[in-house]
C-alpha cells in the first residue's frame, strides 16, 4: 500500500479537502502528519492550539485515509529552549547546539524527558482513540545529524549515572577500563570527565562505553514514548522512522519497543554518503546503486521483528547531499516496487507537496511547490497505485536463505579504533550483501544472539566482540557459517581477550589471531587456494588448527574451516569477496543466480520481482509467468513473475 | 596616471624627503598615506600625536605629490579594543576574533561607529582644507579576511533591530521566513537567534536575511564616514579601496556613497583564491589569469558609476597566497597599461617600499626591502611613467557593446543553497565574461535595476530574485538578453516564487521550470541544436512556450528563446559557452573578434589595445596605426594602436 | 645492549618475577620503567602507596638488570587535576585540552612546576641511591601530541614574563616586532596577547618569540627536574626520551641538561608523518624508509653530545598511525642492528609485553598480548641478542666527514612564514641527508655555532638566522660548505636584514638575494651548469659577485661558489639535489660509495654495517671479511664486515 507525508500547517486550511481528495485519487491509504508542528500545538507554554489539527485529522479520516500520527519531539519550540536551555544537545568540540533546525535536545537530559512526556501525553491523550488514528510514529529520525552522542554537562551527568549501574564501585570501573594505564585511575564516579577534549585519543574503552550509555539512552527514551502512547491509544501500532546509515545507537533494541519499524529511503542522496569509488558514485548517480534501498530493507525488516514501512520515500530530488540529480524516469516507480518486493508493508512518500520556503525548499514532492499539480514523481506514484491494485494483495515474505549478523557495536568499536583508517564496518557489511545480491540472493540480516533456525548461510562480516548467546547459536547452527575479520577480537570492556582473538570463536574456528596489520591504499596480499584475490586494508596473521582453505602470499592462513565454519582473515577485495561467497553459497547447498550488476532479483512467496538499476536490457528467465511488465526487462524498468 | 601606497610611519624620519624626491622622480602623482596609522595619531586615548603627519603631508605635498588620505579605521588601536571590547567580531563558530592583525570590528557595534565617527571628524578636521589632500579613502578593504559577517552579541542585537524595521511584526517574519517549518517559529523579535551553530542548517531565508543585514551595515557605516569627510573636506573627492573576489557585501551601494571607486589589484595571488582548474593554476601562475584584472576593472568601473582607479597595484611578489612566485619581466609594466586601458584614472602600486617587518615583510614594493633602490617592479612602473608621458593624455572610455548584470545577492544565495556543491556565482560570471573577451569585446557591468539603455547585448549569468526594476529593464530593452540558471527562482523572502521559477521572468522568457538537477563532477548532458556542448553542474527541467533552439538528450529544453530574450537551462562547459557567445553576439549585431586564449584587446575611444598573457607571439591587425610596441606582440608585451 | 620498556603495574605481582628472568634469558641488560605510574604511586595527595614499586625495582635488580627510572609527570593523575586546574594546556583554538588521556600540562603552569617538583623530589629521594638504578629518563616524549605550545591564560603570564625579560620595555618590543604595521603598538606589557584567533595572521615575530618562549619552558622545566635528580642520585646518568619529528622545541637546549640523549624510534609510523609521495609510503610502509631511523640517530647522537639510545624500540606493529602494518621479517633485527651501527649504547623495545587494555592495546611487544609467549618481534630481539653477545663489544663511532647544520629556529620560523606552502624545513634537512645517504657516508648533525673542526664538508640546508657564533664557524672552517635557500633572510627579531638575504652570509657567499618565488606543484626552472636539474618549490633571485656554478633558465645564478663556501639559491629536485651532492663531494675530496636507494651503509670505527630495505639481494664489496651476514645481502638482512 501507499503513503504519504503531509504537513497541513504548511498550507492554507481551505486546500486541506482538495489535498485529501486527491491523496485518495492518487491511491494513497496513509498519511503521515504532525511530527514537526509543536509551535502550532502549543505555540507558548500551556496555550494549546489544537483545534487546527482535529480538522485536519478529520478530513483527512473523512477522505478515507489512514492517519499516522507522530509525536511532535524532533522540534521544541524557541520557547522551551529558553525555558529549559539544559535540554540542548554539545557537539564533540563542547559547543553548544542550539534552536534554528531540528533536533536541538540531547537523550540525556531530564527536563528534556518531563517536556518530551509531557507534550506526548497530551498528543496521545487528545488523538488516542480517534477512529482516524492508524498508528503512532515516535519523534522523527533519532540520530540524524549527528544527534545520538551529545558532549555536554547533562551527558556527563547521565553518563556517571550509567556507570554507578554497570560497575559499581571505581575500582572495578578501573579496572575494566585499564585505568592504569597512563595514570588514568579514578578514586569515584564523581571524577569521571567525557572522553572528549583531550591531548591524544581517550581511552577507547571508556568511549565504547559512552556510546553504549547513548544509544540505551535512545532506546529509553522511545520506550518512554511508546509506554504513553500505549496507554492512551490502545489497539494501535507504534513505529519510529530511523534514518539510512545511522548506525549510532543499536535500532534492534529501539525496534524492541516497537511493533513494526520503518525508514527513510534517500537512495540517490546515500549514494554521496557512503563511500563508494567516485566511480561508483558517477555511475549510480541518477538511479543509486542498486544495494543500498534493499540493504536497508533487509535490515529493517530485522529491526521490525519482520514488518517495516518505507516511511518516506524519494519522490525526486532532494536538498540535501552535495550535488542533487533528478531520478531517472522509472525510478521512483522502481524504487517503490522494489520496497515492496522486499516485504514493505507501505511505501509512503516524502512529501505530498514540495515547500516552497525553509530548509527543503528543494525537496521534491508529490506535487509541484505549492501547486496542485503532479511532479514527475507523483506521476510514477499514480502508476505504481494503479499496478498494485491490478495484482491485489501481495503474499507474504519468507525466510531468506541467508543471514548477515549485524552489530551496530561492531560499527562503534572500529570508528573508536580503526586501527588501519579505511576499515569501516558499515562498508564491510555493505559489500557482502552486494556480493550475494550478484548471485540472486535474499537475504536476512540477524541481530547478534537471534535463532539461526532455518538458514543455509550465516554470515559474520565482523563481530567484534561475540557475546556468549552468540557464539552458543553459531556453535548449535548446522549452517554453513563464514566470519570475518576482527570478530571476537574485543571482549566485553574492549579488552583483548586472555585467549587473544577470535576469543570465544577460538575454538569454533580453530584459529589464534597474533598480529594484524592494516594495509594503506595501494597495498594488497595475494590470496590462493580455494578461493582467489587479494587482501586489502585488514590482514590477520592466524595460527590455525584448521583446514586452511586459502593462504596469503607468504603461506598464512587466509580462509580456514573447521567443521561448518569458515573464518577469512583479511577483508578482501571484489575478486576474493566473489570468489568466497561462490565458495560458501555452494558449501551451504543454495542454488543461486548470477545477474550483471545492474539487476537485482527478490523474491517474495512464489513471486520473483526484477529491477534493472542499468543503461542495457535484460532478459527475463525463460518460461516466467510474466504479471507485470515484460520478458525484455528495459533500464529503470520492473518485472513481477511466477 | 601613476600612485603609490607610502607608510611614512614605517621609516625614519630624514628619509620621507629623499622618498618624495624619488616618487617624483619616478613620476608618481599621487600618493596614499595613512590608512593604518592611528596607534600613531592617538598612542592612548585622546593623547594625539599629529604632528609626524603634518610633516609627512607638508614634505609630500611640497614635492609636488597629492595625496589620498585614508581614514585609520581598520586598525583600532590595543587600548581602544581594551576599553571597548564589544568592538571585537566573532566567527562562525562563536569565537572572538581579538587584537593583533587587522580589521578586528564588528559593523555592528554601536560603540564602533562612535568610535569611527570621533576619528574620522578629527582627522577630517585637521587635514581637510589641507591643499595637499586631493580625496580620502574610507578605511581599507572591507570585508577582507571574512570580516563582512559577524557572529556575535552585538551582531545579534544589531540583527534584531534590523528585523524590527523590516517585519514589523513577528508574524509577519515567520510567515516571510516559514518558521513553521520545523516549529521555528518566533512570538517576538527577542526570540531571535543566529543563524550559526545549529543541529543541521539553518533556514536559508534567515541566513539571506542576516547577510543582507550585514551588508547594509557596511554601506551605512560607509555612508556615516563620508558625511563627516564632506563636512570638513570640501571639494575632496571620496573612494573606498574594494578587494577582489571578495562579495560578502554589496559594493554597489557602497559606491553610492563615494565619489570614484578604487579597487586592490593582485591578479597573481588571486588565481589561487579564485576556483581555477590545477592545469589553470600552473599555466597563469606567473602572469595571472588574463581576465581577472580586466573583470575588476570593468566590474568596479560600474561601482565607481564610470570613475576608478587601482589603489593598490602588486608590484611584485606578495606574501599571502598559498604560493608566491614572482610575476614573469614585463607583467607589472602590461597590468599597468591594462588597467588604464579599462578606464583606471590612476594606478597606484603597494607599496613604495617593501617593509622588512611584520606581516606584510614578503611583500614587494617599487623598491628593495628598506632600501632606497627599484625592485624589478619598480623599474617596469618607471618604464609605464615614460611611456605615458609620451603618449599624452588617454581618450575617454564609451560605453560597451555588452553588458552583464552583476548581483551580490545571487552570491549570497548560491552560497547560502548551493543545492550543487560546485555552484558558484562568481564562477559562472567570471566564466561568461571570459567567453565574452575571447571574442575580443568591451565589457560592461551593470547593477539589478540599472539602465540598460544603449547596449546591444545584456547577459544575466544568473540573477536570483528579479526585482521589479530588472524585469521592468530586461522587459523595455531592444538588446538582445541572455539569461541564466537559477534566475528568478526566489523572491524577496527567498521561497520558491508562486508561478515557479524563473518568476518574473516566466511571460519574458516563456518557461517554467519544474526540476532542477545538480550533476557531480563527472556527469554531463549534452545540448545540441543552434548551440551545441554540453550542461555540467546545474541543469534545468524547463517547460517552455517559447521557440527551442537547442535541447538536452532527452529533448528537454536546453536554451529558448521568446522576442529578444534567450533562456539558458543549464551551467554551460566551456563549448556550449564559447557556442552561445557567438550566437548571441551575432544576433545582437555584434562584430566580433575573436582572439587566442593568452591574449586579450581593450578599445578605450579611438585607440586599441593588446596584451600577450601567453608564451607565443601574436600579430596586431594588418595596417593598426602603432602608438605603443610593435606589430608582433611578444610575450608579455603591450601595443597600442589606432 | 639492549634494553625493554617494562610496566610492573600493569601486570599481577606475581608475574614480575617470571618476567625478570625471561628479560634475562632473551639477553635484556636495561629495564625501563615508572613513567607513566603516578596514579599508582599517589593515589591522592600525600598517599604515597611505593611499595609495590620498590617490591617491582628489587625483583629486577636482582634479577640482574639495570634499572632507568622515568619521572612520572608525563600523566599528573586525576587528583591533581581537579585540584590545580591551572595547569592544563591549551589548544590554538582557545580550547582547553582536558584529563583523559597523557601530557596534559602546560609547561607555562608554575602550579605545574611545584607539582613536578614535588614528585620528582619523592622519587628521586626514595631511589635515588637504590644500586638497582642506573640512570634516570625525565618525564616522556616532551612536545608529543602538539604539546610545546599552549594557549591559555597561564601561557600568556608566562610570555609576557619572557618578553619583559628580553626586551626591557615596550619601545624596544615595539621597534622590535615593527608593530607600527597595522597600529599593533602596546603601550606596556600588560597589552600583550597571545597571537592567536586573530582576523587574519599574526605578527611572524610575536609568533616566533611564543615559540622560542615555549621552546625555553621545555628546557628550564627538564633542567629543573634534572637538579633535583642530580642532587639526591649522584652518579646517575639523566636522558629524556625524544620523539621522532617533534621539532617544536629545541632538542639541544634540552640535551644540554642530559647526560646522553634518547629517542623513540617508530620507523614504520613515521611513514605516515613524514610528507612521503604516496608511492613511497607504498614503497616502504612494511619495512620504513631507509633514511627515517638513521637520521634521528645522527641527529640524537648530537643532540646527546656524541651519547645515545634507543628508548623505545618499535617491535611489531603499531596503534596510532594511519595504517599500521605489520614490520616485514628481519625488520625488528634490521633495526637493531641499524640503531648500534650509528652509534646507539642500547636498543630498548617498547615494550616488554602488549597489553590488551586502554590506548596502546594494538601497539605490539616483545611478548604477545597478555601472555608469556615471545611475538615475531620478540623471537626477533633474541637473534640479536645472541649476536651481539657472539660479536662483542663494538668499536667507537667517530666522527662523520660531512656535518649537516640542524637548526630547530629554521623550522619554526618557516611554518610561521612558509611564503610557499610546501617549504618544509624538516623534509629539506631530510631529503639532503638522504642524498648523502645515497652516497655511502656517515654524516653527524651538528647544532648552530658549534665546532666544525675535523669536517671536509658542512651543509646548511636552510637557516633562516645565522647568529653571528655559526657564521664566525663558517668563515673559519676550511671544509666545503654548501648553503642553502632562505639561509641568513631573517635577522633576531624576524626582521629582513639591512643588508637584504643572506644576510651575515652575504660577504661570505658573494650573494644578495633581491627576490624570492615559490613556485606550485607542476612548476619548476630548470638549472644547468656543473649541477643540472630543476629548483621546485623554492628559488631566489640572486646578484652575485660569486662564481656562477649553474644558472637558472633565464641566466640568473642558481649555485654560486666564492672560496670554500657555495650557495643553493633554491629547493632542488631530486636530480639537481644528487647532482649538487655528488659535486661538494667531490670538491670536498670526500670518497663516496653510491649505493642503490633500498641500501644503506654505515661505518662504526673499523666496521662495515651495510642494510637491506629493499627486495633484491645486493652484494657485499668484494673482499669483505664478514663478522656477520653473508657476502649476499638478502632483502632485510643485515651485513658486518671488516
Amino acid at each position: 500500500m501507499l503513503g504519504v507525508c503531509y504537513y497541513p500547517e504548511h498550507w492554507d486550511e481551505d486546500r486541506w479537502k482538495t489535498d485529501a481528495r486527491r491523496m485518495r485519487e492518487l491511491g494513497i491509504s496513509f498519511v503521515r502528519i504532525g511530527e514537526f508542528a509543536w509551535s502550532r500545538l502549543e505555540p507558548s507554554r500551556d496555550r494549546f492550539t489544537f483545534e487546527w489539527l482535529d480538522r485536519a485529522i478529520d478530513i483527512l479520516t473523512e477522505a478515507g485515509l489512514k492517519i499516522v500520527l507522530g509525536t511532535p519531539t524532533a522540534t521544541p519550540p524557541k520557547w522551551l529552549v529558553d525555558q529549559c536551555p539544559d535540554i540542548i544537545p554539545y557537539d564533540e568540540h563542547g559547543r553548544p547546539r542550539g534552536f534554528g533546525s531540528r533536533r536541538h535536545y540531547t537523550f540525556s537530559s531530564e527536563t528534556w524527558w518531563k517536556e518530551s512526556a509531557r507534550i506526548v501525553e497530551i498528543v496521545a491523550k487528545r488523538y488516542g482513540d480517534h477512529p482516524g488514528i492508524a498508528g503512532w510514529q515516535t519523534d522523527n529520525e533519532y540520530g540524524c545529524h549527528d544527534t545520538t552522542l551529545s558532549w555536554g554537562p547533562e551527558d556527563l551527568k547521565g553518563f556517571k549515572r550509567w556507570l554507578r549501574l554497570r560497575y559499581q564501585s571505581a575500582d572495578q570501573l578501573n579496572e575494566a577500563w585499564g585505568s592504569v594505564f597512563w595514570s588514568m585511575e579514578l578514586e569515584s564516579f564523581d571524577e569521571v570527565t567525557l572522553p572528549n577534549l583531550t591531548v591524544t585519543e581517550p581511552n577507547p574503552a571508556t568511549r565504547l562505553d559512552f556510546w553504549r550509555y547513548h544509544s540505551d539512552q535512545v532506546a529509553a527514551y522511545d520506550a518512554m514514548q511508546c509506554a504513553i502512547i500505549r496507554k492512551y491509544s490502545p489497539g494501535r501500532w507504534i513505529t519510529h522512522n530511523f534514518m539510512g546509515f545511522v548506525s549510532d545507537f543499536d535500532h534492534f533494541k529501539v525496534g524492541d519497543n516497537l511493533d513494526l519499524a520503518s525508514w527513510d529511503s534517500y537512495p540517490i542522496g546515500f549514494v554521496e554518503k557512503f563511500p563508494f569509488t567516485e566511480e561508483e558514485r558517477n555511475r549510480w548517480a541518477e538511479t543509486s546503486h542498486p544495494d543500498i534501498a534493499p540493504y536497508h530493507h533487509d535490515l529493517y525488516r530485522a529491526v521490525g521483528k519482520g514488518r517495516f514501512w518505507v516511511m518516506e520515500q524519494q519522490p525526486g530530488p532532494v536538498n540535501w547531499a552535495p550535488w542533487n540529480p533528478v531520478p531517472k524516469p522509472g525510478m521512483v516507480r522502481l524504487w517503490t516496487w522494489e520496497a515492496l518486493a522486499h516485504g514493505a508493508e507501505v511505501v509512503s512518500y516524502f512529501r505530498w507537496r514540495q515547500a516552497p520556503f525553509a530548509q527543503e525548499q528543494m525537496h521534491a514532492g508529490l506535487n509541484l511547490p505549492g501547486l496542485d499539480e503532479w511532479s514527475p514523481g507523483g506521476r510514477e506514484a499514480r502508476q505504481v497505485a494503479e499496478e498494485l491494485a491490478a495484482l491485489g494483495p501481495l503474499p507474504e515474505t519468507g525466510q531468506a536463505p541467508v543471514a548477515i549478523l549485524f552489530d551496530y557495536q561492531s560499527h562503534w568499536s572500529t570508528v573508536i579504533q580503526p586501527q588501519g583508517k579505511d576499515f569501516r564496518y558499515e562498508e564491510l557489511c555493505f559489500r557482502w550483501y552486494e556480493a550475494l545480491r550478484h548471485l540472486g540472493l535474499n537475504v536476512d540480516f540477524v541481530r547478534p544472539g537471534a535463532s539461526l533456525e532455518g538458514y543455509r548461510l550465516v554470515l559474520v562480516p565482523c563481530m567484534t566482540e561475540v557475546d556468549e548467546a552468540t557464539r552458543a547459536e553459531l556453535a548449535r547452527t548446522a549452517a554453513t557459517v563464514l566470519v570475518g575479520p576482527r570478530s571476537g577480537s574485543r571482549d566485553r570492556n574492549f579488552r583483548i581477550p586472555d585467549m587473544l582473538p577470535p576469543g570465544p570463536l577460538g575454538e569454533l574456528s580453530g584459529n589464534r589471531i597474533v598480529q594484524v596489520a592494516s594495509l594503506r591504499p595501494g597495498l594488497a596480499d595475494a590470496v590462493t587456494g580455494s578461493v582467489s584475490g587479494a587482501a586489502i586494508r585488514w590482514r590477520e596473521y592466524a595460527e590455525s588448527r584448521a583446514t586452511v582453505l586459502a593462504r596469503f602470499e607468504n603461506g598464512d592462513p587466509a580462509l580456514t574451516e573447521r567443521n561448518n565454519l569458515l573464518y577469512l582473515a583479511c577483508w578482501p577485495d571484489e575478486k576474493l569477496l566473489a570468489s568466497t561467497m561462490a565458495l560458501v553459497t555452494e558449501k551451504a547447498g543454495i542454488a543461486t543466480m548470477p545477474v550483471p550488476d545492474f539487476i537485482r532479483i527478490r523474491r517474495r512467496g512464489p513471486l520473483s520481482f526484477a529491477f534493472n538499476y542499468g543503461t542495457e536490457d535484460w532478459a527475463l528467465p525463460a518460461g516466467a509467468e510474466i504479471l507485470l511488465g515484460e520478458a525484455v526487462l528495459k533500464p529503470q524498468a520492473v518485472a513481477i513473475w511466477r
